[in-house]
């Protein structure tokens, strides 16, 4: 990243407020940020010692904008960007939105920055070795977001949307859905008044596996050893929801230990 | 635990090799491993410095037997291990099969020993923070079994054999369909030629959240959004499998989110 580069951030949720928090740790901290709730840009920017505001045209002079907000504003939002700014490089962090969207909407120098991670405002974990992904409207633009990338994160790859879009899915399925089937388990435990902190030293240890397994050689349980006897007791045990979902779920491992 | 309990393992296999540790790391080792095969029975008692053999006939005399065995051939070799273990506390380790089938199968004490945790014989893990939930023919060899099991173990609870069916399933909804879509996301990225390890910090992340956070209110992503165009934008890139498994986690997230 240029030494004088100034970076100014649109957005103070989840993702805006790890990124403002791992550029202030790199010493680069956001000069400004904008949300469209006044309580969220002062909290985000006090957290980081910037400015804040809640009209873009009162935004100051920057080389990079980062747009980290709802999908459902961003091409909006992004529109009153790359008027402010025609000649900055303005970056969004969407898993699922084509980097061209920020040229449809007016961005003359644009890309991507991508943090592979779960991130939460009122719990901030550091991204260093959290891979950031990042794309750029040329060469040039690349070079540079990936110079901003690396400040952050000693894990920088390059994906092109489409691949950004697979990444976002997968980290849907890794992510969203295991802690989707943590709350099965909370809900069965909670019904028959046991405690789910005993089902934590198994949820870190098949977390903890992955880093030395393959999924698919960890995979444990009655599906992957085929025992139908404890399967049906199991779908016995549950209401019509949830054992739908341990039917489909079984069926996929079993299909699995198969190949 | 007495301090001359004698202990014997009938069974080698991942729980049976993690007890085994367990027992030998807390100074009470079993004396000897019944496996049906001789290797899986001579790795284990070469592990712990026990004897081993391939005929229950043959064991030492025990004070406390474990039958940690599959569970098609429970009901079998608890009758051989009850006919030669009289007056032994005959425990098994069965997620899902009731305290009451040692007794169906001749035991006079008998009980149930349930570390709650995935274990692989490859990969040891220690069990002392794993919660074990105990269960005993009477009051008098309830308490036995728990001394036991408070040795290996700081987190003991009583459980009986139905709640004990719940904790089953829960842990394979916890831990292996956790796993299984891990599996999915490993799957999608290995498609597009994308490094399974970015998704590591996410894993850990979510498995980490749920130490401070219920996954109720851990939970994030497009389904707990409600945004609906990326969840459709996902669906059109999955085959019919992982689309429909994606519909049925996403309902199951929304569901909750409304609730």
């Amino acid at each position: 990243m240029e030494a004088n580069d100034k970076i100014v951030l649109v957005g103070a949720g989840n993702m805006a407020t790890a990124l403002a928090v791992a550029l202030a740790g790199a010493g680069n901290a956001p000069l400004a940020v904008w949300s469209r709730t006044s309580e969220s840009a002062q909290m985000l920017a006090d957290r980081v010692g910037a400015e804040w505001c809640c009209d873009i045209d009162a935004l100051p002079q920057a080389d990079i904008v980062i747009i980290s907000i709802v999908d459902s504003a961003l091409r909006q939002v992004t529109a009153q960007v790359a008027r402010k700014y025609p000649d900055a490089i303005i970056l969004h962090t969407a898993g699922s939105i084509p980097m061209s969207a920020l040229h449809e909407s007016g961005a003359n120098r644009y890309g991507v920055l991508y943090p592979m991670q779960t991130v939460n405002k009122t719990n901030v974990v550091p991204l260093n070795d959290v891979t950031v992904f990042i794309e750029g409207s040329d060469n040039d633009v690349t070079a540079h977001v990936e110079r901003l990338a690396r400040t952050i994160s000693n894990k920088v790859v390059y994906a092109t949307s489409e691949q950004r879009c697979s990444l976002h899915v997968a980290a849907v399925f890794a992510c969203n859905f295991s802690n989707a089937v943590y709350n099965m388990a909370a809900e069965i435990l909670e019904k028959n008044g046991l405690p789910f902190e005993s089902m934590l030293p198994l949820i870190d240890e098949a977390a903890r596996k992955m880093h030395t397994l393959s999924p698919r050689e960890a995979q444990t349980g009655p599906a992957k050893r085929g025992d139908s006897n404890v399967m049906n007791a199991h779908k016995a045990m549950l209401d019509d929801e949830l054992s739908a979902i341990y039917s489909q779920l079984s069926d996929y491992i079993k299909k699995r230990n198969r190949l």
